[in-house]
C-alpha cells in the first residue's frame, strides 16, 4: 500500500529553532520538514506539508485534500486549545489523523491541558519532540497494514 | 419595502450532505442555497451568500456590507461558540441579525451549548433543519413590515 | 395533511402587555391568541391553546393530548429554566415540539441562558417576538410535507 | 392612608409550630396569623392571609389581588430557592413587596444562601422569627408615608 | 405490628411501560401498582397509592397523612432533583421514607445524579426497576421489627 | 426593661447623602443618625453610634463595649463581604446582633450577594433604606420582652 | 436457579460496630456476615464474603471469581468515591453488581455523595443499615427469575 | 536612539468613531492613526500601523517585522480573549510589546475582564481612550533610555 | 488649568527597592516619589504623596481629599484584590481615579490577575515599572484639556 | 545564638478563654502570653508580642522590625483567609516565619482551609492549641542551628 | 506515663535523601529514623516506624496498633490528597494523630494544598522538614500530661 | 546502546481481549506481550514486564528498578486519574518514562481526560492501540541516540 499523508503544522510552528528553544529544541522548521521527508521518503510514503498561521487556510486545506490523502499528522499549535472550527473539520473529513505536540502539553500552563481537538482524532502524542512526527507516520502505517486509514 | 438580506455560512458548512449527515441532513451546500434563493425570489426579496472558513473573511463581509443590506441570517458555525470578533463585529454594525442552527445545539456537546454571538443579534433559531433559513427570512419581513430593519 | 397543534404557554404569560413590556412588546396574551388563531386558520391548521402558572397542569395537559395532536409549540415561561418535570413530559410523548420565547433570552440575566426543556425539543426559537409563534407553526408544516411529525 | 397588604405563605408554613421547632419556634400558623392580624388591626391596616403548597396557586393568587393591594409581604418557604415562576410574577406585578423568612437562612444548608426571588423584592428580612413579619408590616406603612406604594 | 405506607409517585410516572421503556422497562404504571398491592398483601402491610404531576399535591398529601402512616416509599421524579417544597415536607413530617428510582440515576445524565431529597430520607434505592418498590417496603417491615417506625 | 443598643457603621456610611444617592437615598448620615435617636428616644432605648472605615477599629468597638450593651444594629458596608475578622469579632462577644442593608443588596453586583457577617448575626434586613434601621430596633425590643437580648 | 453470590467489603468495614456506631450501628463485622449467611441459607443462595483494606485485593478478586459467581453484592467503603480501578473492574467483567452503603451517603460529608462505581453497577442501595445487604440479595434472586443474572 | 514601533490594531478597530460611540468615543480610525503619528513624529519614533479583522494576518505581520522593530503597541480587540495564538506570537518574538485598550475592559462585560495576550506583554494599559497609544509610546521611549528594547 | 492630583500608594510599597526586587526594581519609594514630583513640577501639576498599611486610612485620606483634588493615581497593592471598601471609597468620590501596577499582574500569580477597585477606576496601568506613574498623570492632564476632570 | 523572635496575634486572638472555648480551650490570651514567655525564658530566647485587630497595624509591626528580629510566629487569626497584603509583607521581609492554628482549620468551616499567608511561611502548625506556640519557637531553635534565621 | 507511638510514612518516603532533595532535604529515611529514635529515647518515648507504599497496608497497619498505641504520627506522602481510605481509618481508630508534612504543601502545586486527612487527625505540621517530626512527638508529650492520648 | 526499558501495567489491563473489545481491541494481555517482546528482540532492547491490580506493587517495582532500568513504558490504567503516589514516584526516580493509552482518553468520559501522571512523564501516547507501546520504545531508542536515557 502507498500512503499519502498530510503534515499540518498551526500557527508559529514556523518560528522553530528560534522560537523558545528550551521547550521546543533548536532545530529549525526547515530541518524538521527536511527530517521527515527523509524518513517519509525510507517508507515509501508521500508527504505533503502545510503551515500556517490562519485557521481558515487550515480548514481550507483539510477540506481540499480530503479526497487525495490517506491520514493526517497535524500539530494544531496554539489552535489546539480554542479552534473549535478545526476541530470540525477534522471531524468532518473521514480520514484518520493523529494530534502531534512536540512539547509535553501537560507539563505546562493550566490552559494547555485542554485540547479541543483530540477527541476527533484517532489519537495523540504529546512531549516526544520532533520525534512524534516520525512516530505518527509510523502508526499510519502499521494501522493501515491491517485495514484502510481513509475512514469512510 | 424591498429587502436585501446577507446570508453567512461559517466554517465546514460548505461541507453540508457529506459531514455527519445524520446531524445535519443529506441536503448539500448548493442544493441548500438554492432553496433559499428560490424562496427570497418568491418573496421579493434580494439575498446574497457568503461562505467562509475564515473568521477575518466574515468580519470583513459584514463590515463591508453593512450600509448596503437590511438584515444578516447567520450560521457562524464552529465560530458561535468562541468568536468574540465576529459577536464585535454583528454588534458594530447597526443591522438586525438572526443566528440560524440546523441541529439543535442544545442537545449537542457541552461545549456546542454555549453561543456568544446569540446576545447580540435579536435572536435565535435552533433545530429547525434548512426550514430555520427560511424562517429566519419571514421574520425580517415580518419585523420590517413594522419597522425599519436597519437599527441605525 | 391536516395538523393539530397545541400551544402552551407557562407562568405569567397571561401578562402579556402589561407586564415588562419593554422586553416583551405591547401586545396582550388575547390579542396574541387570535393573531395566533387567525394565521393557522389561514393554513389550515387546528389549534388548541393553554396558559398555566402551574407546572403540574401544563405537565397533564401534554399528557393527555398527547394521542390526539401533531405537535406542541411551547413558551414555557420561567421553567424553561428548571422543570425537569416538563423536560421529562415532552420527553416522554412522542411528538415533535419546539420551544419559543419571544425576548431574547441569550441577552438576559445569566440564569435564562440555560433551558432544561430544549435538548428534548426539536428546535428553539427565541427573541423574535410574537412572530416566533408563527414561524413555529410554518416549521411543523413544512417538516410535515416530508415526513409525519408524530415521532412515535 | 389605608394599606391593603397580601401576606403569603409558601409550602410547609401551615405546619409551624410542629415542624423543626428549633429552627422556627413552637408558635403554630394560626397563632402566628392572629397574631399578626392583631398587630395589623392595631395600625389600621386590612390584611390577606394566604398559603400554598402549590407554587402555582400563589404565582394565580399574586395575579389576581394584583389591582386591589398595596404590598405583599412573602415567605416563599422552599420556592425562594428555585422557582423562577415566582420571581417573575412579584415582578410582573408592580407591588412593593418584602420577602420574610423566619430562620436566618444564610446560617443554614448552602442551598439555603440563595434567593431567586429576593432581588425583584423591595427588600428581605430574614431571621427575627415571627417578628419579621411584623416589621415588614411597618416598613411598608413607613414607605407609605413618603410614598405611594403601588409602584405603577 | 400493622403498618400503613404511603407509595408517592411523582411526574410523569403514570406513563410508565409508554415512556422511554429502554430505561424503564414495559411494565405499565397499573401493573406495578397490581404488583406493589399483591406483595404488600401478602406481607400483611397496608398501602395507599399517589401519583400526581403537581409538586404541590405531593407535598399536600405527605402533609395530610402524616399521623395516619408508617412509613413513605417514593419516586419523586423529576422533582427529585430539584424539590426543595418537597425535601422540606418530607422532613417536616416525622415518617421514615425511602426513596425509590428504577432507573440507575447515576448513570444517566449529569444533572440527575443529584438528589435534594434523598439527604432528609432514610435512605435510597436506585436502578433495580420495579424490584426496588418491594424491597423498600421490606426493608420498613425490617426495620419496624426493631423499633417503632414513626420517628416523632 | 432598658435596652442600650450599639449602632455600628461600616467604610464609606458616613458619606450616605452624597453617595450613589439613587441606590442610598438622599438622606445624610447626620439625619439618619438624629432620625434614629428621635426613634430611640420614643422607645426609651440607650443608643450609641459608631462610623468608622477601618476594619480594626469596628472590631476593637465591639469587644470594648460587649460588657456594656444588649444588642447591636450594625451595616457593615463594604466589610460585609470580606471581614472575616469582623465576622469573628461579632460570633466572639454573645450579644445579639442584627447586620442592615439600606440597598437591596441581592439586585446589585455578584459579591455583594454574598454576606460572610450574616451567619453569625440573628438577623439581617437588607433594601428598605434608613427604616431598616429602626426596624432593628424594635425587633431586639420586642424579643427583649421574651428573653434577655445578651446572648451568654 | 441455584445463585452465586461474592459479597466485598471494602476498607474499615472490618472494624463495624466499634467505628463511629451513631452511624453505622452496633453490629459487628461478623454478626453482619453471620446475619448474611443464615438469611442466604434460607433462601439457598451460595455466598462468599471478602473483605479488605487494599483496593487491588479487590480488583484482584473480582477479576478472580469472575467466571464462577452471578452477582456482586459490594460495599466499597471509602473507595466508592476515589477508585477508578475499582469502578473499571466491576465495569470489565460481566456480572451483575450491587453497591451498599450502610449510611445514607447523601447525608454525610459533601464529598460523599459522589460515587465513582455506581454507575456501572445495576444499582444502588443506601442508607438502610445491615437490611441493604440483604435487599441486594432479594433482588438479585428476583431479578433472575426473569433473566440470567452473568450479563456477558 | 531612534525606535522604530509597530502598532497593531485588531478585528472591527477600524470601525472606530462610528462602533459604539459610547464606549469608544467619536474619533475615527482614520483621525486616530493620524493623531499617533503626529505624536510619534514630535519624538522622533517611526511608526507602522496594521489593522486587520484577520488573527492570522496580524499573527503574520509580528513574524514579518520581529527583526525589523524595537517594540509593539497592540489592541487586540477581541482577540484579546481567546487568541493564544497570538499570544504565541508575541512571546515567540522577543520584542517588548504593551497591550491597549480603549475602554476599561474590567468594567465591562465578565469574559472581557481576562487577557489571554497580557501575560506575555511587558504590560497592559486599559481605558484612557486615544491617550493610551500615546502613553504606550512614551512608555517605551522610556524604558529605551535605560536599556534596548529588543528583547534577545 | 491647574491640576491637583493625590498619590496613594497601599500597604507595603514603602518597602519598594528593598523588597523583591526582580519584580519592582531596585529604585526605592523615596527616589519613587523625587521622581514623581520632579515630573510633576515640569508639567506644572501639585501633587500630594500618601502612603499606608491600613485600608482604612486610605479610604479617610480619599474622603477627606475628595474636594481639593482633580484626580487620583492608586497603587493598591494588595488592596487592589479584595477591597471593597476601597473601590466603593473611589466609587462615591466623583473623582477621575488611574490604577496603576508595577509589575504586571496578570502575569503573576492567579490571585493578583483580578482587580475589585479597576472596574470603578476610569482606567488601569500596568507592568512598567516606575514609568507608569508618570504616564497616569500625562493622560489626567491630556484629558484635562478636553474636560474638567473633576467628574460630579 | 540568642535568638529574638516576635509573636503575633492576630484580629480576636485576645478574647482567647472567653470566645468560643470548645474551639480555642479555656486559656486567656494573657495566660498564654505568660506561658510563652516562661518557655522563651528557658530557652534563652528573647520574645516580643504583638496584638492587634488592626491588619494595617500587622503589617507596620512587621515592617518595623524587621532588621531587628530572627524569626516571626504568627497567628494571623481570621486574617489568614483574606489579608494579601499580609502575605506580602511576610514575605517582603525576608525572615523565617511560622503561621499557628489553635484549632485545627481543616476541621472547620470551608472558608477557613485556605490560608493566603502560609504558602508565603516556613511551614504551618495547625490544631495543637496553646503547644503549638512553643513548637514553633523550637523548630525556629532547631532550624537555627544549621543555619541563621535571618533569610537576607 | 511512658507513651507508645507509631511513626506511619507513606509512598515514596523511603526515598528520602535521594527523591527531589531541594525540596526534601539530603537526609536520608534511615539517617530520619535514627534521629527520630534518638530523641524518642531521650524522651522515655517508645516508638515504631513503618513506611509503606501500599494505602492498603497503612490501613492495615493502624487497625492492628489501634489497642497497643497512645499516639500517630503520620506523613502520608501523596495519599494525603486522595485516600479516603486512610481518613477513615484515622478516624475509625480512636487515637490521637497528628499529619506531618516535611515541605510546605501550601507552597507547591495547586492539588498537594488539600488535604482529605488532616481534618481527622488532631493537627497537621507542615514545612519545618525533619524537625516536624520531633515537634508532633513533642506536642503528644505535652498534650499528655493534661489528659491521657487515647481517646476512646 | 543496549537498553533495558521496564513496561508497566496498571489495575485490569491484565483482562485485555476480554474487557470491552470495542474500545481496547480484541488482542489479549499475553498477545500483547509477545507482540512487544518480538519487536524489543528486533530492535536489540531488553524488556521486562509487569502488570499488577495494586498501586502499591507498581510503585514498588519503580523503585526497585531504578538502578538497572533505561526507561519505563506506563499504562497506569484508572491509577492515571488519581494516584498522586505513582506520579511522585515517576518523579522521584530519575528514569525517562512514556505513558501510553491504547484508547483515545480525550474521546471517553469528562473524568478520562486528565492525567495526573503524565505532567512527570517525557510524554504522553493516546488512542493508537496496542501500537502505543511500540512506537515508545522506538521513541525511546531514537532520542537514547543523542543522549543518555537515563536522567540523573
Amino acid at each position: 500500500m502507498n500512503h499519502k499523508l498530510l503534515y499540518i503544522f498551526g500557527p508559529n510552528l514556523n518560528l522553530l529553532g528560534e522560537r523558545e528553544t528550551s521547550l521546543y529544541g533548536s532545530m529549525s522548521y526547515d530541518a524538521l520538514i527536511k527530517k521527515i521527508a527523509e524518513e517519509s521518503k525510507k517508507r515509501g510514503v508521500q508527504t505533503e506539508f502545510f503551515q500556517s498561521n490562519h485557521e481558515g487556510e487550515i480548514v481550507d486545506k483539510i477540506q481540499q485534500k480530503r479526497k487525495e490523502i490517506d491520514g493526517i499528522i497535524i500539530n494544531p499549535g496554539a489552535l489546539t486549545h480554542y479552534s473549535i472550527a478545526l476541530r470540525d473539520a477534522l471531524s468532518a473529513v473521514k480520514i484518520r489523523s493523529i494530534e502531534v505536540h512536540m512539547s509535553n502539553i501537560y507539563a505546562r500552563e493550566e490552559f494547555r491541558h485542554h485540547s479541543v481537538t483530540a477527541p476527533v482524532c484517532w489519537g495523540q502524542i504529546s512531549g516526544l519532540g520532533w520525534i512524534g512526527y516520525i512516530l505518527a507516520m509510523d502508526a499510519l502505517i502499521l494501522k493501515g497494514i491491517e485495514e484502510p486509514i481513509r475512514l469512510a
